[in-house]
C-alpha cells in the first residue's frame, strides 16, 4: 500500500514505517515545484473514472491523463480516482485540466503531509491518511490520500493500488441516496470509509495489546518487551497521522462556507465524532502500552528478586557450613578434637544446627 | 449487565472490559445501516411503559414495538425503557414511530460511542455510559444508555436488563413533584441516577486502593503488583466513559436552547458539579495508583537491598575462613606451621579475629 | 475536626484522609433530600449568634434553631456559626427561616463537595475547606466550611467545634472597621482566615519535607520511602480541596454582582493572589516531593552498587586462592610438587601474587 | 542579600532557599497589619535619594523616612531607594506620605510575594524577585522588589543591601536620555536591570549544568545525585520566582492605561520577550537536568550489570574447579583414582578444560 | 556556520550547542547599546548586494557598509546579504542608513534571541533560527538570521558565511517568477528555504535515531545510552529554536497589516503548514528517544536478570556439592565411612542427584 511496506520481511524497522519520509533536497526551489516525496514504483499510474447521475452510472478505467475532463452534462457527477504519484507529468496534466493551484499539485506529491484541508475558490484540497493492518509484521502503514471536490468533479489520489474505497464503489453502483446528492456527499462517503477503516485498525491493535498484556502477566520474555516497543512506536506514528484530522473534520461539520448542505454537514458532524472517538482510543491504547511497559520492568524486579533469594539462601546456609568441614580439614599435628570418638557425629550435628538455623532465619524473613 | 461481564470466570483480561468494542465491519457502508455492535444476548428485549400526569400512573410491559406510541392524552407523559439492542427490528420500528434520524437509529445500536448530546427539532439525543461495579471480578462493567427526550415522552435504551433507575420509578410511583415537572425534568433524574451511581463506584474504587495501600505497605507480593496494574486499567477505560460527560452536562445547564426550564437547570448545574467533581476523584486515584506502583517498585529495590547485604555478609566472612582453613589443608611434605603445638589455636584465633573484624567493618557501614 | 480524625492512631491508612468519602446509598433519590453525609458525631449542635453593629455587639450560644433568625433591627447584622450537620431537622429548621433553596439544603450537609460559588437572588452560597494540620499524624484533616451571605446575616456551618475564625471574633469584639461594613466584608474575613491558614499548613508541610530531604541525603531508609509515600498522598488530597478554590475567589472578585462594594472586591482579590500562590507552592511541594523519591530510587540503585562491588571483589579475590589451596589437598599418590622443599613458601607466594594482582584490576576499574 | 543566605556554611538545605517561607502567624488578623515577614536583619534601614531632571542631579542617603516627599519643583523627578523592611514604622511613615493603600503596605512588607502588577489611580505597585548566583554555595538567593511608580517619584524596597541597580545609577549620573523621560521609564530600567541579570544566572547555571554532564559522562560518584537533585531543586524555586513575570511584563506592555508613553511600552514589550525566552531557558535546563538524572540512573544500572558480570564469571569458574578439588581431597579408603600415576595431570588437564570451556561459553555470551 | 562549531573536536559537550549562550555582561546598560553577543570570529565581515527588477539583476560584494544604500531607481529591488556581526561599527552604520530602531539593532547582534517578529512602521524586523547538520559530530549547528523587509530592500544578517539561501539566488538569476514580485516575496523564499531545511535535518536526525533504535535492539552498550542522551539534548536545542517559528509565521500568513498581498500570505500559509509539521515531528522523534531509553533500562535490567540466573544456577549447584567433598575430607579419626568400599562411588552417585536435581529444581522454575 504504502512505501514503507515495499520490503515487508526483515527487522522490525524495515517493517514498520519510517519515523520521517524523505523529502529529496529541494530547498530554496520555487514554491509549485512538482516533486515526488516518497517511493517510486514501477506500477502504471491507473485513473478510475466513474460518472454518475441519479439514474445512470459509467464506469471506466482511463490511459490517458488527458481524458479526465469535468463531466460536460450538467446533471453528471464526476469521481476520478488515481492511484500512483511517481509520475508528475500525469499530475500536472490533471492539474491543468481542473486549474489546480502550483501550491496544491505540489502538496498532492509530497505524500509527507499532514492532513489538512484548504478551502480555494472553486474546489475544496483536503489531505488525509490512509491506513492499513498489515498482519505479517503487525505493523500499521500509512498511505496519504488528497481529495479535489469541486461543484462536479471529485478527484481522489492515492500513492498505490488498494483502497478502502469498495463500499462507496458499491453503494454508487446499487443507486442508493449516494447517486442522489452532490460531490460533497460523495466526499463525505470517502472520509467516512477512510474514518470508519480506523476503528478496525484500533479493534486489532486493541486485541494485540491484549494478548500482549496476557502474556507479560503470564510469561514476559525479552521478546515482550520489544513487541511493547513496537507497538508503542506504532502508536506514536498513528498519533501523529490521525491528530490532525480532527481540525479537518471540525471545518468541514461547522463552517457553512466550506460545506453548505446542512444535512451534509450533520453526517459530517458524526465523522468529527468518531474522530474525536478514535483519539480517545489511541490515548487509552497508548495509556495501556505504558502501563505495560511499566509492568513489565517491576516483573523483572521482582523476578530479580526471587533469583536474589535463592542464590542468598544456597550461599549463606552452605558457605558456613563448608568452612566447618574446612577447618577439620586441616593438617595440624595437634588437633586434639580430630582423636575424639563423637567428634565426627559431633560436628554433623552442629552443621545440621546451623543449617536448619539459618533456614529458620530466612523463614522468618519471609524469604521462603 | 454490559457485554464484557458475560464470562465472569478467568483471567483478568476475561473479567475485565475490553479495550476496544468490536464494532463489526462496514467501512463503506452507507450512514443509517442499522448494525447492533455490541455482545449478542439471547434474552429477549423488554420494553417497559409508564405513562403518567399529576394524578396518575399506568405501568406495562409491552410485547411489542408497535405499541410504543407518544401518549395521545395531551396532559400525559411516556417513558419507554427499552433493554437489549441485539434485535435492529425492534429499534427500526421506535424510529419509525418517534420519527428519529436514521443516524440517530445507527447510534443506539452502535454501544461503543463516547458520552454526547444532539439537539434536533423535536427531542434531544443523550448518549450515556452506565457503570455497575462487580464484587468478584473487582471491575467495571460498562453499559450504554441513550435517551431520547421528547415533548412528552421519554425513551431509554439499555443495552441489558438491571439498571440504576429504581429509585426513579418509585418516586414516579410515589407521586412526589417528579409527576409535576415535564420530561427534561425525567431526563434529569434518569442522568442524576447515572451520575450517582458512579459516586458508588468510585467508593468502592477508593476502599479497594486503599486496602491496596496498606497490603503494599505491609506485605507486597508480585499479586499486588498485577492488581495495581489491574486497577490503572480499570481507571483507564472508567476516565474515558466519565470524560465526555462533562461536556454534556455542561451543554444541558448552560443552553437555553436545550432545557428551556431555568429551575430544571438549575437541577442539571448540579449534576454537572457532580461530574466535575467525579473528574477529580478519578484523577486522584490514577494518580494515587501512579504512587503505589512507585512505592512498589521502591520497595522491591529496597528489598534486593537488603537481600544483597544479607549475601554479601555471609560470602565476605566466610570466603577469606575457608581459604585460611584450605591453606593448613594442603598436603605439602614441609609445611612447618603444622608441627607447632599453637599452631591449630593460634589459627583459629586469627579467623576470629577476621570475622569479628569483618563484621565490624560492616558495622562501621551501617550494613548491619 | 473531621470525621477522618476520630481515630488518630494506628497506621498511615487510619491516620490520613479517606481518598474518597463516604456518600451514603442514595442513588435515585429526589434532589433535596436531607441526608449528612460524613462522620456521626455524638456531640451536640452548637449555634453561636453574634449580632452586631457598628456601636454595640451581642454574644450568644443559643439551643435551638428556632432562635435563629435575621437581625429584626435595620442596622443590625448577625453572624450565625454552626458546629455539627449531623442533625438534619436543625438544618431544616435554618433552611426554612433564611428560606434556602432544597439544593443548598442538602450540600451544606454533604460534606463531600469541591469548593463552589453559588449566586442565588437573595443570598450567595459558598463552600470552601477548612484544613488543620495533625502534628501527631503528620496528617491534614480537612473539614467542609458552607458559608451563607445574606444582606444583614452570614451563616457559616462546620463538620465539628473548633475554627480558624477566632481572630475573627477578636475582631468584632474590639470594634475595628469590620463592624462599620456589610455582611461581604464580615464574608471576606472568614474566608480570608480559612486561606490565611493554608500557608501555616504550607509552611508545615515544607518544614517536614524539608527534613525529608535533609534525611534522604544523610541516611536513606526504607520508612523514608513511606514517608514520601505519605506526603504525596497529603499533597493530592490537599491539591484537590485547594484546587477549585481559586475560580471561587475569582468569581467573587471580579463579578461586581456577586460582590457589590469594590473596596471588598478589591480585598477579595488580594486573597485571590493568595489562592494563586498557594497552589504555586502545592505544586512546587509536589515536584519537590517526586524529586525525593527519584533521588531514594537512585541512591538505593547506588548502594546496591556499593555492595555488589564489596561482594564481587572478596568473591573473586577469594575464590581462586581457595581454589589454588584445593588443588593442594588432593590426595593423590602421585604429587611432585608437594614434596618440594620450597614448593609450600612458592605457593603461598602465588597466592600473595593473585590476590594483588586482582586488587590492583580492581583499583584500575575504580571499584576501589 | 536575602535572608536565607545568612547561613552560608552546612548542608544544602541550609544553603538553598527554603521551600515555603515562615508568614508568621497572622490568621484572622485584619487586612493592612503591618508586619514584617522575612529574615529580621540588623542591619539599619538605609534610604538613598536621587533627585533629577534633564539637567541636573542630586544624590542623598536620608538618615530618617520622614524626609522623603515627592519633590516639590515640577520638572524634579524622584528615586528613593529602600534597603531594608524590618522597621515596619518606617514603611508606615512612607506609606502616609505617599498615600499608599494599606493593603499595599502590608504587600510590601510581605516579602514571599508572587510577582505581580496592581494599578492604582495614582501609581503602579510592581512586586518583582531579584536574584543572586551564590558561587560558593552554587545556590540562588531571591530578594524580593516593590516598585511604587507614581507620577513624579518612584520607590523602590530592597530586602538588603546590595542590588543590580548599579547601571541605572551610573546611566543617571551621566545624563544619558533616562534623565529625560519620565518615571516610568525609570521604572522600565529597574525592571530590565532585574530580568536582565536572570541571563547572567541562568548562564551560570548552563555552565554548572554542562559541567554535570561532563562529570557524569566521564566519572559518575553519588555526589553527582546530589548535586543533579540540588539543581532541580533551585531550577524549582527559580522556577516560581520567574513564571508569574511573564503576566506583569504582558500587563505592563501592553495596556495602555497603564503606561502611557507607547515608546516606552515599545521597550517594556522587549522585556516581555526576554521573559519568554528565560522561561524558555529555565524549560530547557529543567528537561536537561531531568535527562541527566535519567543518565545517571542508567548508568548505574549498567555498571551494576558490569560489576554482575565479573562475579559471575569468576564464580562460575572457581566454583566447578573448586568442587572438583575438593572430592580428590575426600580421604576415603577406596579412591582407586588416587593411586594412578597420571591422575594428577590428568585432573589438572580436566580443571583446565573446564575453565577454558566456561571462559568460551562467556565468550559466546559476549559477557567478555 | 555558528560559534558553537568552532571547536568541532573533543567530547559531546565542546561539539553540540551550549545549552545558554553567553551575553556578556551588560546588566543596567541603556536599551539599545550595541554589543555583539555570540563567538567573535577573525573573518571580515561579507557583504553581498543583489539589484534587480524583472529585467535586470546585479550582483556585488561591497567593501564598505557606506555603499549599502536602498536602490535609487523606483523599480528596482536590493537584497543585502551580511555575514558576520562581530563588528558593531558595520551595524550601527547599516542601521543609520536604513533608519532601524536602536533596539532592533541591539537584537541583530545578540545572536540569543528566540524566533520572533516585529511590525515596524517602515519595516518588518524578523529573526529566525537557521541550522545545520554536523555530520562529523551528529550535531546540531544553530545560527542566527534577522531578516528588515522594507519596501523596496531586503537585509539579512548571519553570524557566519555558509547558508542556506544559494537556491533562491539561484532562482533570482534564472529570472523567474522571484523577480517579478515585491520584497515580501523576497523574504517569503527566505523564509521557506530555512524552514524546508530544517525537513533535511530532521530526515537525517530520523535516520540516525532509526539506526540507534536498530544497535539497541540487537546489541546495545554503554555508548548506546550516551548517545540517546545526544540526542534527547539535540532535541532539547532544536526544539527550543524552531517552536517560536509558528507565531512568527501564523503572524505572517494572517494579518493583513504584515503583508498585504494575499498571495504571498497563501504561501506563507503553506510555510506556516511546514512548521506545525516540524513541531509535529519534533515531537514524535523525542517521544521516540523516550521510548528507546526506556527500552535501554528495561534491556539493562533484563540482561542482569539473565547474568544473576546463571550465577545463580552455579553457585547454587556447585554449593552443596563443594560441601559434601568437604565433609569426607574432614580428617577425624572415627568417621566409619571412610573404610566402606562403596562409599566412595556411593557418594559420587549422590553428589551427582543433588546437583541433577537441583538442575531439575531450575528447570522447574524456567530459569533454563
Amino acid at each position: 500500500m504504502s512505501d514503507n511496506q515495499v520490503t515487508s520481511k526483515g527487522s522490525y524497522r524495515q517493517r514498520s514505517g519510517r519515523l520521517i519520509r524523505k523529502r529529496g533536497k529541494k530547498v530554496g526551489a520555487a514554491p509549485g515545484t512538482l516533486i515526488h516525496i516518497g517511493a517510486v514504483s514501477t506500477d502504471e499510474i491507473r485513473i478510475r473514472r466513474i460518472i454518475y447521475n441519479p439514474t445512470t452510472l459509467d464506469e471506466a478505467t482511463l490511459q490517458q491523463a488527458a481524458q479526465c475532463t469535468p463531466p460536460s452534462t450538467p446533471s453528471d457527477l464526476a469521481w476520478f480516482n488515481i492511484d500512483g504519484l511517481h509520475n508528475a507529468d500525469v499530475i500536472r496534466k490533471l492539474g491543468d485540466t481542473f486549474r489546480l493551484h502550483p501550491l496544491i499539485m505540489e502538496d498532492i506529491l509530497n505524500t509527507d503531509h499532514r492532513p489538512k484541508i484548504e478551502v480555494h475558490e472553486n474546489y475544496l484540497y483536503i489531505v488525509l491518511k490512509m491506513l492499513q493492518y498489515r498482519d505479517d509484521s503487525r505493523s500499521i502503514a500509512i498511505e496519504q490520500v488528497s481529495l479535489i471536490v469541486g461543484d462536479n468533479y471529485v478527484l481522489s489520489f492515492q500513492e498505490q493500488q488498494g483502497d478502502v474505497f469498495d463500499g462507496v464503489r458499491e453503494r454508487l453502483r446499487s443507486g442508493w441516496r449516494i447517486r442522489q446528492l452532490g460531490t460533497d456527499y460523495l466526499a463525505y462517503a470517502l472520509i467516512d470509509a477512510i474514518v470508519d477503516n480506523y476503528f478496525l485498525i484500533l479493534e486489532k491493535l486493541g486485541d494485540e495489546i491484549e494478548d500482549l498484556e496476557q502474556e507479560l502477566i503470564e510469561r514476559p520474555t525479552p521478546a515482550t518487551l520489544h513487541t511493547i516497543h513496537h507497538f508503542k512506536r506504532e502508536m506514536l506514528l498513528l498519533r501523529k497521522a490521525v491528530w490532525p484530522l480532527r481540525e479537518v473534520l471540525s471545518s468541514l461539520s461547522r463552517d457553512e462556507d466550506v460545506v453548505r448542505n446542512s444535512e451534509i454537514r450533520l453526517f459530517l458532524r458524526d465523522v468529527y465524532d468518531h474522530s474525536i472517538h478514535i483519539m480517545d482510543n489511541i490515548d487509552t491504547l497508548r495509556d495501556m502500552l505504558t502501563g505495560l511497559l511499566d509492568l513489565y520492568v517491576s516483573s523483572v524486579s521482582q523476578r530479580m528478586n526471587e533469583i536474589m533469594k535463592v542464590l542468598t539462601i544456597f550461599a549463606s546456609i552452605f558457605m558456613p557450613l563448608t568452612f566447618i568441614a574446612g577447618v577439620y580439614g586441616m593438617n595440624f599435628d595437634y588437633m586434639p578434637e580430630l582423636a575424639v570418638r563423637w567428634a565426627y557425629p559431633a560436628v554433623l550435628l552442629l552443621m545440621f544446627a546451623v543449617g536448619a538455623g539459618l533456614l529458620m532465619y530466612f523463614k522468618w524473613r519471609k524469604w521462603l
